[in-house]
């Protein structure tokens, strides 16, 4: 599958910025540079794809602002999505993070919730480099991504419905991918109702990243993905295929997954240890019920909505070309 | 002693600001109202001594601001304060906190992070209600903060001269009451100097804070302090005491406590657990040494320093003298 271009874009720019903003010479600063990979002989690998601050700088460039200009409201996203996947990973007792050891396991708890900590204070520091608004909308976005990530932590405990679990989704991912549209388009002073469309776009392509995700967390190919297939399973985590399977037809945690093949799947779920035969009897379940097929079908219509308001965008002929290629990737992605 | 009357000031204003801001009806909300005292039936003391929030407000009116006006500058440190001492928590594995269980001891230690992370969204929030130069004062004092957090917590493992100990301190503790008076100064467009002079004398106030909270740790009665006597040791803390005892004259992290009597508190830290006659053979130790005379004396230098500043200070004659107070009442308090 060919890389979308928009996901080869301003990398230097972006990194530059990451790097000088991290200079500092405090353990903190050492911690929070080798998370997004600027360590000595770290890969780039560890820096992740960069889709919020690529997607803001894009936004803004396409309504004629410099990236130079936006590049520090582009930082403060890269810098929220980072902190939160340091604590993430706290949380989940996640040992490896884009190939490297996580923060918490390499340096211990509480100096990776201390590095989180600094890491969403500069966020901050650099949104404010750009004005006030740019702050506002980074912190209403901060503690939305917050706030679905306690979500996400407590539906561990509960049973979850799919609504629930979709609101959820757009709290903890698309928050953020919200904001990226949102800010390009505040930091290039386009009109409300512009803001809005870029807004509503942003919903689509988050529920698009974040369905693929959860598909490639249990139909995912491990050497593409990097987690061994089913890892999700693994992990017991009630992502989207599972809450579809465990739900009934009107998407309430209960029914769907016809009586034997619930308690199959809660019973896995419960046990102490997870092994191949359970992972493979968990997708059995899942293709019994069509559960792939109802998460590509809600793909589609993310992609169809998000299409009409690409269509709508006062952006170029290409602009709309490299968003329409960057969101049909994240569909088909295979990684 | 008597209570001084900065303590009893802006209570209410204070407390509504609280309880408004923190009306969400999500868990994370529930468990931030917990935290600070506002849940039904929770008693007053879970709120703490509100004293950033009463200082900013107090400097704030003293130069001429209304304190209503400056209420969110204020509410915006009182959540900087307090996110650090739900993660400070999970760092220390402590289980109360001002009375009550910890919040990672009652909520898990997953959801004691995102509320943390919630509330220096939240911090942030407050301050951009009142200007982009607020939000940079309160974003700078939060990153120095969680630097002193994070060398805290390294200076667990490490020797540590007085020097360093202090400058961890004027950062960890230090940060934040300069911020109130550097805030209470900006929201009343207090000219640079009086700026400057401001966060000088926060930094004494600061210093004369923590330094008393270390001694309470080591000598405090335990019906006054809440914590037994001696806690500080029993906790292997490297407080201020500890840190004089095993430095050299010239401050340096080695020497000092002479030969037997520096093996003697090396050997009692590096104990599997301190019992009561380990905790009075330190006190022993730090009495020999004259430690607690040594403490007193950097406080009292330091209440000096402060008296000059607040002589100098464009404050009411009564202003003066409540500031005054209120730092001859942080330096003997008995809790």
């Amino acid at each position: 599958m060919t890389h979308p271009r928009i996901l080869l874009r301003y990398t230097s720019l972006i990194e530059e910025g990451l790097f000088s903003a991290l200079q500092g010479d405090s353990l903190l600063y050492t911690i929070l540079r080798y998370h997004m990979g600027l360590e000595d002989g770290r890969g780039v690998q560890a820096r992740g794809k960069l889709l919020r601050s690529r997607l803001l700088l894009f936004t803004a460039e396409e309504l004629g602002t410099d990236p130079e200009t936006a590049l520090p409201g582009a930082l403060a996203l890269e810098f929220v999505h980072n902190f939160s996947l340091i604590h993430d990973d706290i949380q989940d007792n996640d040992a490896v993070r884009r190939g490297q050891q996580t923060v918490w396991l390499r340096y211990g708890i509480g100096q990776a919730i201390n590095a989180g900590d600094l890491m969403q204070g500069l966020a901050v520091a650099q949104a404010a480099l750009v004005g006030e608004d740019a702050v506002v909308a980074l912190v209403e976005a901060t503690m939305e991504m917050i706030e679905g990530q306690a979500l996400d932590l407590a539906f561990e405990r509960e049973k979850v419905g799919t609504e629930p679990y979709l609101g959820m989704i757009d709290k903890k991912t698309g928050a953020l991918i919200r904001a990226a549209f949102r800010l390009g388009g505040l930091l290039a002073g386009a009109a409300a109702d512009v803001v809005k469309d870029l807004v509503e776009l942003g919903q689509d392509l988050g529920r698009v990243f974040q369905i693929r995700d959860d598909m490639l967390g249990i139909w995912g190919d491990g050497t593409e993905t990097g987690k061994p297939h089913g890892s999700d399973i693994r992990r017991r985590k009630k992502s989207l295929p599972i809450v579809i399977a465990m739900a009934d037809a009107a998407g309430n945690a209960i029914g769907s997954a016809t009586g034997d093949e619930r308690v199959l799947l809660q019973e896995i779920y419960a046990k102490k240890t997870i092994d191949d035969a359970d992972v493979k009897r968990v997708i059995d379940v899942l293709d019994r019920l069509n559960v792939h097929q109802e998460c590509e079908e809600q793909v589609n219509s993310h992609l169809n909505r998000a299409d009409e308001r690409i269509a709508a965008l006062p952006f170029s002929q290409q602009g709309r070309e490299e968003i329409r290629e960057l969101i049909d990737y994240l569909a088909r992605r295979e990684r």
